[in-house]
């Protein structure tokens, strides 16, 4: 039952997984030794990294009993049982399912499809997505612009994803909304809840790059 | 900090994910009031469960205060907050963290191109996945392969996916494997320890169809 300290983060600038863990810990006020690895050439491919980590994945959290954890949403609940104020996945049994419910449609409905767009449709991308599919590209772009118009139909409803509160399904949303310059899709004027959301997002105190 | 009960399970038959949620609740021995919904016609588009649901998402539970929860692993989360023997997502923050980080694994590498194989493979899930992408399908074949040679070199070195006891990663990966039928997938013979986890996983008595 012991709960091992943090010893280090493996980051990468850009990509939206990391991100997702810098703005958990920035929520927080939390800063962690962080070693940075290169994705863009394939560096988490090659032994050094492996050899480190157990795996290719960016982020990682290396913890001082040896364990490497990876998985964004895994390396956020380790932190937050370490971390636990300010609250960012659900404080009780029923508010922790329906964060985690909100988080999950989230990365499927909105996070994924942006990011197979950008794998399967970019082919400076070759180096992370090999074979590239591009007609799968082309099924996700729609999916994309259906996906928004789902997110702009929640924030109509509720001024943050899972409710009331901001939670970690807001960072998984702004990550991947943001992330949405690299597709160059552009969030239509028209969805005014979710450019409101946006705003109050990015005047947060843990808004960082 | 209420914790409401559990009036409603919607569930459907040969779908991977209720499946998941019925071998949670096998493994705990638990039984809840289920509604069985077909999906091979489409019935959870329509509006009778859309209403009733919110979403399109089976499966889903229905809670005493109204609220429905989606999403499989959100479900399992909650079920195991008010069912908490014998304990299947984790102990302390770090075996939750290892468990929630192999749920996932097992969810990306495996499960997930095994269904898209289908979805995108088989014209009979139009229904399901419209449009389908069949050059998706084709990349996803050799992905599943793949999966199972890391999911081999896994179980080779411990008896469970996360380590000494069976979680609900063992939960998932167990429906993913078996779930290969729909795409005419064999486990290699060569996989002695996959086939040996496989013959313990039968034997539980919380094995379920």
């Amino acid at each position: 039952m012991t709960t091992p300290s943090i010893d280090v983060l493996y980051d990468t600038p850009r990509a939206p997984n990391p991100r997702r863990v810098r703005l958990f810990l920035a929520e927080k006020r939390l800063s962690l030794p962080t070693e940075v690895v290169t994705i863009m050439d394939g560096s988490h491919f090659r032994p050094e990294y492996r050899d480190k980590v157990g795996s290719f994945h960016v982020p990682a959290l290396g913890l001082s009993d040896g364990t490497i954890l990876t998985e964004t949403v895994a390396i956020c609940r380790y932190i937050e049982a370490l971390h636990p104020e300010p609250n960012l996945m659900g404080t009780d049994p029923l508010e922790k399912a329906v964060v985690e419910m909100w988080g999950r449609r989230v990365e499927f409905q909105l996070l994924l499809p942006i990011a197979q767009v950008l794998r399967h449709g970019n082919p400076a991308m070759a180096v992370l997505e090999n074979p590239q599919c591009p007609e799968w590209a082309e099924v996700n772009r729609p999916r994309v612009v259906a996906a928004l118009d789902w997110l702009e139909g929640i924030l109509a409803q509720t001024p943050y994803i899972a409710g009331q509160r901001f939670t970690i399904a807001d960072i998984t949303a702004l990550v991947a909304v943001e992330f949405m310059r690299a597709i160059r899709q552009a969030l239509p004027e028209t969805h005014t809840a979710t450019h409101d959301w946006l705003t109050r997002l990015r005047a947060r105190e843990g808004y960082v790059e």
